[in-house]
């Protein structure tokens, strides 16, 4: 696992807002491809509202017909008896919550997969109800002739999976919210199997056992079904809150690889490989014990969040070479490289082997 | 609403257990279906292990090849120093947890919609680890030469919606979970609309907002998508809770009838008229401001779980008036009869006309 010496290669001060009033303050969790000979990533880009002496202010979407909404503010009067904070994350007025942050997905360019522009005008910004407090964390897959994006909407009616595609990165078709309410990190698979379109994704089962990585098909990408739980977190320091997918699984010689995220102690995310089988990714070939990797640098481990990596974004290179672009501490997005190679040897060193999902 | 003279007509000591080692403590929430001059319901019946000294026994399920699973129990000594009590519900054994009680489902037939015959064997009991915990609270709908059986399956993953279908109620086939974690009151309307099936569901959005009805659309029962939030708990002393789809929606001359479950302060469940558009059942064309129904019998107020009404089996019948099957104080299966002008005179009375989702 190599980091990039020129990390964080996007920081929040290299994304201009969304509208004057708004201020950066997360660029990170990027998907990412590779379309011709440009990088693509869809950033996360996560902002507040600029300060103002006695004002409460949160970001707010006025929404119109067809595209994305349009940024603009709440304000509430500091001294406004109506009003109640509520921890770090928002407020309450009159009995309805608003967040202080709100995400939306922005496109950077590159031709070198290192050095990005960031473009100007978000990709994806809030544009329903469904998505008014934000759209977080896309992935992109290729399939059929179309790039097929996943991301998050957040409203408060909860944390959903919504559907996207696109064919230029220009324009941008919406398909409505594929899995409902709770439920993140979906990772479609770059291919059929075994005629169904298939998926990764995340229901929040709290309560009963721990937010675990599940599996699901369907025919035609915007309607899911035969759900099954794949991977459970394991009771260790790394893995002891939840577990979830990362970028789209990558086909390799060996199985589909597959680089998911686990929540451990002290609220730190690492990063683990899983190994499914090409067939019937429902069985697991063979998943790490330990850590593909773990903050280490100062950028992972201080920031809006320390101690997260995140990856939803991977390039797959032709010479068995890996681009991983991840987001550290919920605020850069960086770069490290490492090979196929090096990934089976690390779950040949540290993997359970041969571990069929319950279920 | 006229309470049948006869209620409750079903009570736990009118059911025969799974196996002898079992106690019924319930025989609630019934699915109903009229075929041909039979009147069908689909019981709940939960059971608990019959109590022995000095030790703590729960339900077990042994899982085999194809069919439902076998009944069995776990027996842990009360002073073995790896058990601990877990609330009423359960019990914590070496860290995994496990429930007091499981529900399966339950067939009763009759000739006259009152005096019912309960079936020896089960209809659905817990066939894979995903029914661990059990089978709860079936709706069933005839759709195109089926009678298509969604149910709440429970395991230590959570609980979601699984789909069944028969055609003779003597043989079923399972086809899976088809609302992921966590998920219930699923109910699909009886006919396709715009070319697609539809159904009401129920995510669990808790810490964001309240449990909340949502509707659903799938190209073949199997698979669903588009989803949206149809109807949110308002903050009466009826709905604070949460709210959650009955039985299916029945086509009327005034749109979909929805009856609708409410949990309100105190824990208590009322039931709710609901009217959505023919066309578009997203659109509310009148929804109740108050309950149709409230808990007020003595069989409904004290029970196993006192002060719940909950309906999962309408059945229409051709002169215009419902018979509403409904659990009670999740212990018995009680009837109220009433008529479809009854309901649109309480709606024109207390209803909120022309309310249309947001989102």
């Amino acid at each position: 696992m190599e980091r990039h010496p020129e990390n964080p290669l996007i920081r929040p001060e290299d994304v201009s807002p969304s509208t004057p009033e708004y201020e950066v303050v997360g660029a990170f969790n990027p998907g990412a491809v590779k379309v011709g000979d440009e990088y693509l990533l869809l950033l996360r880009v996560a902002e507040r509202v600029r300060k103002e002496e006695g004002w409460i202010r949160v970001p707010h979407v006025e929404f119109r017909e067809g595209g994305n909404g349009i940024p603009s503010v709440l304000s509430f009067r500091e001294d406004d008896p109506d009003v109640r904070l509520k921890d770090t994350r928002g407020v309450v007025y009159k009995g309805v919550d608003y967040l202080s942050t709100m995400s939306h997905i922005r496109l950077a360019r590159s031709r070198d997969g290192v050095h990005f522009t960031v473009e100007k005008d978000p990709f994806l910004f809030p544009a329903s109800p469904a998505e008014r407090f934000g759209v977080e964390d896309a992935r992109v897959v290729y399939l059929e002739g179309r790039y097929w994006i996943t991301f998050t909407v957040v409203s408060p009616d909860g944390w959903a999976t919504a559907l996207a595609s696109t064919t230029d990165f220009r324009s941008v078709e919406r398909h409505g919210i594929i899995f409902h309410p709770q439920n993140k990190d979906v990772c479609i698979f770059p291919e059929k199997i075994r005629g169904r379109y298939a998926a990764l994704h995340r229901p929040n089962n709290e309560g009963f056992g721990k937010p675990s990585i599940w599996y699901a098909e369907s025919p035609d990408l915007l309607h899911w079904g035969a759900h099954s739980c794949l991977a459970r977190p394991r009771p260790t320091v790394w893995e002891a809150m939840k577990i979830g997918g990362g970028a789209p699984s990558i086909r390799t010689t060996k199985g589909w690889l597959q680089i998911y995220h686990a929540k451990g102690e002290g609220q730190r995310y690492t990063l683990f490989a899983l190994l499914l089988d090409h067939e019937d990714p429902r069985k697991i070939i063979a998943r790490g014990t330990v850590p593909l990797m773990e903050p280490e640098a100062p950028y992972e481990k201080e920031g809006f969040f320390g101690n997260v990596l995140f990856t939803n974004g991977i390039i797959a290179h032709e010479d068995g070479t890996l681009s991983i672009y991840y987001g550290a501490a919920d605020q850069y997005t960086c770069l490290v490289r490492t090979g196929l190679e090096e990934v089976f040897a690390h779950l040949e060193a540290h993997g359970d082997r041969g571990s069929r999902a319950a279920g």
